[in-house]
């Protein structure tokens, strides 16, 4: 069954594996702002014991294959995973696009998935940078239907005016914009994070209100094991800034610390 | 009536509502420097009361959706308003193209929907950054056909040799040159304006001589409230400056305030 | 006959009018290092009285129109002339491509309307920038046939090994690279300049070889002014280096000076 | 027989010599870190007289020729040799694609290459580079099969957890990655260099390994020589630091040096 193409000239899906889901939910975690959505996502198939369904590549992704810690490679790209239980789909990858066309294009891929196994409703998951350390962090939210709204803050998804002030950009967005379009249901929940460091406290955050929305318990302990291990590093690096007498800005190199 | 597409792969024009002009004038206020001819083509919008009947989404916009004050969000687009009284078509939006052949494609749609509904001219709206803040901003002037030239200059817009200096770049000029390979007539009102701000002062600048061209009396309380509100923040920053003895150079933490 | 297109959704060519030659030899000035090839073949223009006989309007070139003094608008594009007194086409224009398909893109075009003309031969023009101001600048060659290099020893043009070392980048380069498959013979001539400044002087050392090798007797006046008035800027500008005991580095903002 | 295309208006193959291999194995060595790959590539070219059967002109690459001693030029290209005795084929080439998209499109060219020759097994090379310099560079694996880690540990390459951590960019990886799924068995072996100079050392490393892989004896005098001439020029570099009290930053100047 798992067919394969000859040649990634353009977005190109592989069905690995069938499944059959009833009208089931989508959540998307791809890396973005203190990757809070990948952590949230990946630590969901984890957890739930998804199985991988599809493999998305494309030229739009880096040029570039990732190396296991057996020696074998594999080529950088997305992926669904089924949770048959919960009736989820689970996006998450290794990359986004690298172009503006290429986010248009991946994401009318990922929805014409939504459409095939006729999800009801899509939740991205994303972080919302504010430039300085929170201890914490709220959820905010946004969705592609005033409907939506009100229905997430009975969960505590908060929404504030001019909140995201510079909207929200890649796949998390844009599945609910182009969602929209097509009539699918979308809401985007950002925990709030530095932007400076990968975030397993606000993917926590984002979590404990996803399980609520969801109905389904998801056991935290190891994304908690990442937090208090980033609560080191983070403690470690404030000293270091206090020795030096000069604030955190090396943005690049710490983004991804974790 | 509203038809809407299934997938936004490539430029994509959405007609929601259908409306009659007689040979109506088009005028476009993309953003841009200083953003002066959007602030006067929405402030049209506005106090016109003209009404939507085009939405525009292209893959060369950014991969964004902006969150609107009520939690819900909207695809980044273009869009073209109606004032069926004066005979006007409004041509609005958040981006412009990010590439440079997303801008040849994007103003060749422009141009379809001005042939479509006849239109007999377009003025475009911009700013024109001299570099430095300027009490009374003058209004130049760019055209494709040297018979508009003189009946522009009876209106008040200054046509200088070697201004602008580096051309006209984006919608704003391309329309007036691709205009003129099909034939369109086509203006670009430019305010000067300093560059490093929003400016309504401009605008206003920009849109009396608009009016004044188009023979129509438009209500400016608001943008001159929106020029008086500016006028303290500038006055705030020449302070700070003369505190820091420092010019303001911080071009890209400026521009957009207001 | 000017058959003019409806939308330049890609590379356009317009015919604007008509011309026999006989196996014409086409020059290349297109801009680029120093502006040296640009000056040589405008100069040639307008000194031969040269006809304009087809406009190249590209999504490749940037997005922009430039304003005459008379305030109307020109939409970028490259140009052809034809000399019929000297068999001679002159491809000129405001940019090259701003991408590298599009350089590839065009160059075939520039090709196909050599191939249409029959011409024998090509003659690309530029600079080749060495850093420094220079007194007496030599002409470099490359060519794309081996018995080229002997031929053009003759006139002066020096052939050194390792120069220039970075290869030649551009339409120059590319019609010998592109031209070579298609068996179209083609010469590079590039005058050394700083790589600072606009380099009439530079551009004079180029057509001095080039009318030998054409046999075509051209009026350098026009240039030899333009020349002396560049020496003036250049003497000032290092006056002001020495008042300020800094090397000339501001490389962007002297380039096109003059 | 060597066919000529018209233009290049995509990436375009043109077999210049046709050879009989049986099952033969490609070796590839683009540019890349420390030029390692291409050191290596470039030599075995040398050393085995191999014979140029394949030329690949493409618009993703630079829009650029380079100059040879004797002043004629050649379009920027890659190029597949045979070695008919060894049964190889050698992939070198001057520059690697200049956008993402296009390393797709190529390395999926270099895959039909291979599939149209049979070739059971690709070699692709390249340079790990590790931020200092260093006296006994290892070779690092990868490979896109288990069963190749075990194969190729056995000639001393070395698989190391987390090495290299940011995975393997451009061809040399994408060609694991692709070939993978067409079923092509492919390995890199990567040199380890300092990342700032080309660094026939690290070519030698790799070459010693590959020569055991490949059961071929190569002459590696030449690559000793540039080694050892390379090495003073890192001595006369160490020096000229310790002169100047200041490390070794300058990167982009020094990486191409020698």
């Amino acid at each position: 069954m798992p067919e394969r193409p000859n040649r990634i000239k353009e977005t190109t899906v592989i069905q690995v594996k069938d499944v059959r889901l009833e009208r089931p939910i989508m959540v998307e975690g791809l890396p973005g702002v203190g990757h809070v959505g990948k952590l949230v996502a990946e630590h969901m198939v984890e957890e739930l014991n998804a199985e991988k369904i599809i493999e998305i590549y494309s030229p739009h992704f880096p040029p570039q294959v990732l190396v296991a810690d057996d020696g074998t490679v594999k080529l950088v790209r997305n992926e669904v995973y089924a949770d048959q239980k919960h009736n989820l789909l689970l996006l998450i990858g290794d990359y986004q696009s690298v172009t503006s066309e290429g986010h248009y294009e991946l994401t009318e891929v990922y929805l014409d998935i939504v459409e095939r196994y006729g999800a009801k409703r899509i939740y991205t998951l994303g972080g919302y940078g504010i430039g300085q350390l929170i201890d914490k962090p709220r959820v905010l939210g946004a969705a592609n239907k005033p409907e939506l709204v009100d229905e997430m803050k009975k969960y505590g998804v908060e929404f504030k005016e001019k909140e995201p002030g510079g909207g929200i950009i890649g796949a998390s967005g844009l599945i609910l914009g182009l969602g929209k379009l097509r009539g699918i249901e979308a809401v985007c929940l950002m925990g709030e994070t530095s932007g400076y460091l990968v975030d397993p406290k606000s993917a926590q955050a984002v979590l404990r209100v996803l399980s609520k929305i969801l109905g389904i318990d998801i056991d935290m302990s190891a994304l908690e094991k990442r937090a208090k291990d980033m609560e080191k590093i983070v403690a470690k690096l404030r000293e270091m800034e206090k020795a030096h007498a000069k604030p955190i800005t090396a943005e690049e190199d710490l983004r991804y610390i974790g």
